[in-house]
């Protein structure tokens, strides 16, 4: 056999991948991305109303209506087996397809509950969708990378290849989840976009001139235009939470040890002074709490050396519900919740939409009683800086190597990986790690401390924070992380709320706007309202470490103020 | 001022220990070790019949009676002052004397109690004593380190010096506790036995010949020879566990992030593939639990960003109490435990001492209805491996800095740091993760699989293990620490119990043991009855990972059982 080309193989991967795609479900003249640059509607053309009427619904609904008996979950998993396949078309956004096990496994699903009259588990038949990290028995890994492709991780006779499954995999499974998809990522999963020589750019289904995020792109992408009802991503700087944002969809990222990654694929594993995290993506945190409790309540403590054993929090949850109306729990008198809410970082300035969304964050809650107070935490300057130096650790060292595997080039958004030329000492990583530490405790001081500024006696329950500069950013203009990993290098929990859509005749660019500086001015150009006409926008609700419990309770709390 | 020698600050340091013990409480002519080897009675000569009384009592009954009243604090802490004044002439145990302040404080409490009617806190009253790490406003931290007398971990001018205190430190005084003192380390902190070129080597008490053991081997040998009710140590590799069971004690090592090491000083600090945790040793468990709840109750996650948010569990206490007729719960009809025994790890036995300790235990178990099913876990000997690796990542930069700021020469107890010659990489550092991940994996694999193989439809409930071959090590001969560093390579919680004593005319030297190899045989060869004779016998007793509420529920279940 003589030795392919990168582009060959790459080609290969992308026409087999089309090829697990039914012929009755392939669109053949797709529409250009101006003839179509919101395809969240026009996607419904492609299918049934039966179908339509399935692939609308949340997880939680689905898990209900299937759990119940209502629905077959073979009906429900052929339809956004459908509507997955016409997102790839449309978007680029899957790596894996495997649409006959789906309906396999959602026809035993199927017999369990007619000869058990109940379901095998809190997600029978609820399709689940996974970012192309996760190993599933049968499907290939190629994490973006041309490669991994035909190999475990980029290793070949490992005896691991297609057998090997994810923890977290064999616990969905068991929790009654029907598997049908792996999602995109940009190869590395450095980025805040999706891009890789497979599958190419992945885009953003509400307005496809931005990107759908990264590195759980693919994930982001594929929910947002509901070919999943709930999809896990990671999260090392913002995985989870900005294709979540992006694609105006709830996404928690959990603090380390909640969620069990192990088994998973990653870059440069074994760096661990800051860990990625792995979590769900959804429309609604309903879904999102059924998932993660799904996960929880089979004691993932015992699959995972590195998961804490913290069962579901009910009453963590009900310390935030017992001060909000929301129709869960009954308000006691005089409760209510207490904000922080930081406009900027003083790094880089949030676009005018982003601004536009925390007033009406604020105003919303300040209506419902809740209280908001300026959030004026320690420089987010060093801990961006310091929490950086994980990412380069290796020199490049393990990016690089996957790349040298099929020779295939790096992305423009990954490229600087290409440039280092070093690596860290242990000295150097320890004393990294001693600051980072230091960073931590100075944050959680001024966090607890915030209580002497609140009237509710309790430290701020949670700060309302931007979680990029932009509602999305467009291709090739990823510039500024600084929002979404301080978050990471804190380790702490935090949930996208989708809060509206940017409107050109409302958010316009201020003329008379001073950058901070060049770098802030560049980003503030790449706000253009013609072109992010329609996107959506979101914020982040973000708590301090292991508050899952707290923040999905907020998040939900703060998506019925706003009708979300 | 010409500069000084190493000896002479070392020397002027000794002196200023020595000056802080009240004229009345120097011992003229202490006797030699030969003179006296036990100690533990004979030095109940130099106190009065009340500090007798008081300082023989646990610090759970010193709680109650100073909390309730009937004793006074200052009554309390002069009498430990006392016993630890001579206990440090006799076995060299401490490093840093504040009797004056420990007397204000107690005075303090007092006048707190004569006004409030009420303890300060669930510690009112109790002297505690802490490993040279933790930082006491006015006191020094040498650590061991000539070089770091007169600084702040080996600096000036950072204008925390004698001002910055542990948080674990600040909790104590808040919870009503009463520090006296610090105890004794091995410079580096990183060996068994406790030697430094300041206090010289710190001698068990129940039996001079043999080390107090280390790392936190003043604390082991003080509370030893009960010149402390309970005390705070370290532990990354046995350093907990290795004093208490040398000295008779219950030591525990609870699990990373479950105990506040916030701003304490440490070796090779920033090394975090295996984290240095913080515990208490006492002669009781109840002790133990006292301090540990007292600081959970504290909330030290919201002082410590590495402490995870898990408050004390009383339904994980109750799990094992429903099991047992201890006298503390109801036992459940057919309830009972079920434990794991390692008898060897094959790389090194234990002493004949050691393995009738095992039996003793395994005995008493069995009679009392529990089930003991032989531990065959995957092999210790890469995990030890992998682990050890961490404490050399830095080749020794940190700790050969500590010694050059004096010019002290390094004990031969850890000189191999003086050898090593290479930092790991970036990329060494996380393949020794990403193993270390894969170990702990399997071994938890193998735990949980071990629902199969008892009687009580759960995994083994613990495990019973040696802590050391030996009872305890003989000074410059302590040479394998595969018993206790496992648990530290796992993360796992673990327990020591004091099991009984040696006895020459029954633990004899077995004449046709036949050795694993060199090593073995060396160790073997380390124990001699008439050295050994009268020292204290204990085992550990393990769980996974953060099962701090069920082991301290065994181990008191199992020294009950012993009688002890």
């Amino acid at each position: 056999m003589p030795p392919s080309t990168w582009q060959d193989t790459a080609e290969q991967k992308r026409a087999s991948l089309l090829a697990l795609i039914p012929p009755e479900w392939r669109i053949e003249s797709p529409p250009s991305i101006d003839e179509q640059v919101d395809v969240t509607e026009y996607i419904k053309q492609y299918l049934s109303e039966e179908e339509v009427q399935i692939t609308q619904c949340s997880a939680d609904v689905i898990a209900r209506r299937v759990g119940g008996g209502e629905w077959k979950a073979e009906s429900v998993a052929r339809a956004f087996c459908h509507r997955a396949a016409i997102a790839h078309q449309l978007l680029n956004c899957l790596h894996e397809i495997f649409f006959t096990a789906a309906i396999t496994s959602a026809q035993t699903l199927d017999a369990y509950y007619a000869q058990h009259k109940k379901p095998l588990g809190p997600l029978h038949g609820v399709p689940i969708s996974l970012k192309d990290q996760f190993h599933v028995k049968d499907v290939e890994t190629s994490m973006g990378y041309v490669g991994w492709i035909g190999t475990f991780e980029g290793k070949t006779g490992t005896g691991k290849e297609k057998v090997h499954e994810s923890e977290m995999v064999k616990m969905l499974r068991k929790a009654g989840a029907v598997l049908y998809c792996k999602t995109s990522v940009p190869h590395t999963l450095m980025s805040g976009e999706t891009v890789n020589n497979i599958i190419g750019y992945t885009l953003n289904p509400k307005n496809r001139r931005l990107t759908s995020g990264g590195s759980s792109g693919g994930e982001g992408a594929l929910i947002g235009v509901k070919g999943s009802p709930v999809g896990f991503g990671t999260d090392i700087g913002g995985s989870i939470r900005i294709p979540a944002a992006f694609n105006g969809l709830y996404g928690l990222r959990p603090s380390t040890g909640r969620l069990p990654y192990e088994g998973m694929a990653n870059s440069m594993d074994g760096q661990n002074s800051i860990l990625s995290v792995v979590g769900p993506i959804a429309s609604n945190v309903a879904s999102l709490r059924l998932v993660t409790q799904a996960l929880l309540d089979q004691k993932p403590w015992l699959l995972d050396p590195l998961v804490h054993e913290i069962p579901w929090r009910y009453d963590h949850e009900n310390a935030i519900l017992e001060n909000v109306h929301d129709g869960r729990g009954t308000k006691k008198a005089g409760g209510k919740l207490s904000f922080g809410v930081m406009r900027t970082d003083g790094i880089v300035n949030p676009t005018p939409p982003i601004r536009r969304a925390i007033d009406t964050l604020v105003k919303a809650l300040q209506s419902a009683g809740h209280e908001v107070i300026p959030w004026d935490p320690p420089s987010h300057k060093p801990i961006q800086d310091v929490g950086f130096k994980s990412w380069i650790y290796d020199g490049g060292a393990d990016v690089r190597s996957a790349f040298a595997l099929s020779g295939e080039p790096m992305a423009s958004q990954i490229d600087f990986y290409g440039s280092l030329d070093r690596e860290f000492t242990a000295s150097e990583i320890a004393a990294t790690n001693v600051e980072l530490r230091r960073l931590k405790k100075e944050y959680l001081d001024y966090w607890v401390g915030t209580q002497a500024l609140t009237g509710t006696g309790r430290p701020v329950d949670a700060v309302i924070c931007p979680l990029a500069p932009w509602p999305a950013a467009r291709p090739g203009r990823y510039r500024y992380y600084g929002y979404s990993t301080w978050v990471n290098f804190l380790d702490y929990t935090s949930v996208t709320v989708p809060v509206g859509n940017v409107d050109k005749s409302v958010d316009k660019v201020e003329e008379e706007y001073k950058p901070i500086d060049e770098r802030d001015k560049g980003i503030q150009d790449d706000y253009d309202p013609e072109i992010y006409d329609g996107a959506h926008v979101s914020l982040q609700i973000v708590g301090r470490r292991l508050q899952e419990e707290k923040m999905l309770a907020v998040a939900e709390y703060v998506g019925k103020l706003l009708g979300k």
